[in-house]
């Protein structure tokens, strides 16, 4: 296998030169962080069960027509997708109130909210990742109102159906962060998801007994994360290898499904 | 004169019953308090310089087409205002980077916005008065959309105005919080400014020095808070009585101008 080019390594990814001009590989680690890399640690499998996890929903969203940076799964921890120019303004959909938004507005964990709310954060490591408005947004041009709009409303398309789609396993979907990128094709641009969507990055507790099957499991140290994304996995209805020697060691390309 | 129902008391001012229906007497007090009431001192005089700052503001507000909850200033620390119901929303336009805001986006004290930005905080003591967007008011149904556009419009109209007059006495308007109410008339009802317009509650740096000219000398510890209150109704020609015995004994009713 070729060297390939590290365009870019995030906490729990990296991205690599893709094959094709306009394409990347996006690597996924085994790394854990938590309240800004403030805690960190490798669980063994995590990856795996992402990228596959990710590919899925990626997959599912693109099949009802929202756009995606997705083209296809190389191997057990890596993807194949499009290159885009990423918003640095996380998009979080709330759906129940947990985590942050409990804590600054005083709501207990659990709250139903009164209808699903969009928030936004600067994507900034230095700066903990700050809650901004459109406001913000708008006025250092990190998204113009038209991008911010498209990013809202495929953020609440992709929650409807991942609503339905965790319901129908019997998970709630409390809440979710996306990421979106800019994808030029010839002269016209467009707003895609990209990043990844994992138990990483959503709160999905178990209906029947309230389990935390999502990264809460590490932050609160509850244990038994790789545990809670394999039974979302296996609720999916994924195949997910668990080749230790796979795991650990470096890409190994295998025929996508 | 006769006992008065106290409606409300707040961190700086009272609010008691007015004179008539649909009236409030608003009692600006000495105190001061910052950092969500964490640090608290009576300064005397201030309450005295805001009831008259606060009366020339809203006064010359209303005069441009301002909706203000103001009708006349009743004596030196009292002033005479509609009812409305308080929207617990903060509404906060900065111009400057200054406070939380150089904090939270990581900016230096004093770099200029690329434009005003418009922010919300919910009010609440308890939560230390949170940053909230759109979403949350809506969805928490504190102001309905409508509500929110007036109090933008209202509050970038006020900056624009306070902008220009205060950089014609020379201070540098870097930011101010402002609050709304809503105002019934018969069977119709407005957003109307109230609350207070005050250095209180803005960011007023003298030009020339930069001298701060507000509460941060308060928050700040850096002495001189009357004094530069006193300076920011100097410069836009108020003539503020400075009897220490009125200033410290309750109420004395004295003609409004």
């Amino acid at each position: 296998m070729n060297r390939r080019r590290r365009i870019y390594e995030g906490k729990a990814k990296i991205l690599y030169e893709g094959p094709e001009p306009g394409t990347l590989i996006q690597h996924f680690k085994d790394d854990a962080t938590a309240f800004n890399n403030q805690k960190h640690d490798k669980i063994e499998g995590k990856g795996v069960l992402n990228n596959r996890i990710s590919e899925y929903l990626f997959q599912r969203l693109g099949e009802i027509g929202v756009p995606t940076h997705f083209i296809k799964r190389m191997n057990m921890r890596e993807q194949l997708v499009r290159e885009v120019e990423i918003i640095p303004v996380e998009v979080v959909v709330r759906n129940v109130a947990a985590g942050s938004i409990a804590k600054r507005l005083g709501m207990e964990e659990g709250t139903p909210l009164p209808r699903s709310i969009v928030e936004f954060y600067y994507k900034s490591d230095e700066l903990g990742d700050p809650m901004v408005t459109e406001e913000h947004i708008t006025a250092f041009n990190w998204a113009v109102p038209q991008e911010i709009d498209d990013m809202m409303s495929v953020a609440l398309r992709a929650n409807d159906f991942l609503s339905g789609l965790f319901l129908g396993i019997g998970i709630k979907l409390v809440d979710f962060k996306c990421e979106f990128g800019r994808l030029w094709e010839n002269d016209t641009m467009r707003i895609v998801l990209a990043d990844e969507i994992s138990p990483d990055c959503c709160r999905l507790w178990d209906i029947e007994s309230q389990e935390k099957l999502d990264k809460d499991r590490f932050r609160r140290d509850l244990g038994g994360l790789v545990e809670a994304y394999q039974e979302v996995a296996r609720r999916l209805g994924l195949h997910v290898e668990n080749n230790p020697q796979q795991n650990q060691s470096g890409p190994v390309l295998v025929r996508s499904q």
